[in-house]
C-alpha cells in the first residue's frame, strides 16, 4: 500500500466504523424507542437517524457519483426541524433507505483512487478550488465522518441504561 | 503541496476546527454553566470538559511526544465516572491546562512530515504494526477528532437557547 492510500483507508475506517455503529444503534431501536428526544425539548432519534440518511443521500451529488436518491429526506430532516414534517417515514422504511445508500456509497468509496480523493467535491467551482485546494472529496469525507460522530454522542443519550 | 501532504493538511484542518469550537464553547462557560448536565442524569459539562482535556494530554506519550503533562486529570475524568471524584479543576484551571495542552500539541503536530504521521503510535507494538499499518498517528488523530465532535454533540445540549 502506498502512503497515499494508507491515508485513503485510514479514513475510510473511520467511515466505516462510524457508519456501522450508526446502522446498529438506529436500526434497533423500535417505534417507541425511536420517539424518545435525546434531551428535554430537543430531537427525536427518528429525526436524527433521518438527518444522516439525507446527509448520506445528498452525498452522491456533491462527489460527482449522480442525482440523490430520496431528495424528499431534505424537508423532513435538513430544511426544517424535528416535527416540522408530520408524515416521516417509519424505522423499518428508514432502516432500508439507509441501507441501501451506505452500501451504494461504500462501492463508490471504493472505486475513487487516492488522486480522485483529492479532486474537488461539486459544492465549489473549479476557479475557488485553485485557491483551496484542501475543498477535497477527502475532506468531505472527513466532515461527514465527524458529523456521524456529533450525532452518535447525542444519540447514546437517549438509550435506556 | 504533494497529495501526501495535502492528506495531513486536511486531517489537521479537521482537527483545529472541532479544537477551535470546543475551546470557544467550554471556555465562554461560567461555573454556574458548567455544572449543567448534557441531559438528565448525564455528564455535567465539566466533566466532559475535563475529560477531553485528559483525552488530549494523553496524546502526548502516545505520538511520542514526551510524558503526560496532567496524568492526574486520569482519576477525575477518564477512569471514573462524573462526580466519583469531588475535587475538580476550576474553569479557568481547566482553561489553562487546555490551551497549554493545545499550543502544545499543536506545534509538535506541524513538526510531523507526512511519513511520520504514518509511524505507528505507542499504543501498538512494532510487531503488531506490521500487521496493521494503519494504527498509525494519523488515524490516531482522527479517531481523535471523531471524539471531539462526539462530545461536542452532546454538550451543545446543555446550551441555553
Amino acid at each position: 500500500m502506498t502512503p497515499e492510500q494508507t491515508f485513503v483507508d485510514v479514513a475510510l475506517r473511520s467511515w466505516r466504523s462510524d457508519m456501522d455503529r450508526a446502522g446498529k444503534l438506529f436500526g434497533s431501536l423500535t417505534a417507541e424507542e425511536l420517539e424518545l428526544q435525546v434531551a428535554p425539548a430537543r430531537n427525536r432519534l427518528i429525526y436524527i437517524w433521518g438527518h444522516l440518511t439525507a446527509i448520506n443521500d445528498a452525498i452522491y451529488p456533491l462527489f460527482g457519483f449522480g442525482p440523490r436518491h430520496y431528495p424528499d429526506l431534505d424537508k423532513m430532516f435538513i430544511s426544517n426541524p424535528d416535527r416540522a414534517v408530520a408524515r416521516v417515514p417509519s424505522g423499518p422504511e428508514l432502516k432500508e433507505i439507509w441501507t441501501r445508500l451506505d452500501g451504494g456509497l461504500w462501492d463508490e468509496f471504493q472505486k475513487l483512487s487516492a488522486v480522485e480523493w483529492l479532486q474537488r467535491h461539486q459544492g465549489i467551482s473549479p476557479e475557488d478550488f485553485v485557491r483551496e485546494p484542501h475543498r477535497n472529496r477527502y475532506a468531505s469525507l472527513l466532515g461527514r465522518t465527524a458529523h456521524l460522530s456529533f450525532h452518535l454522542g447525542q444519540a447514546i443519550l437517549a438509550r435506556r441504561r
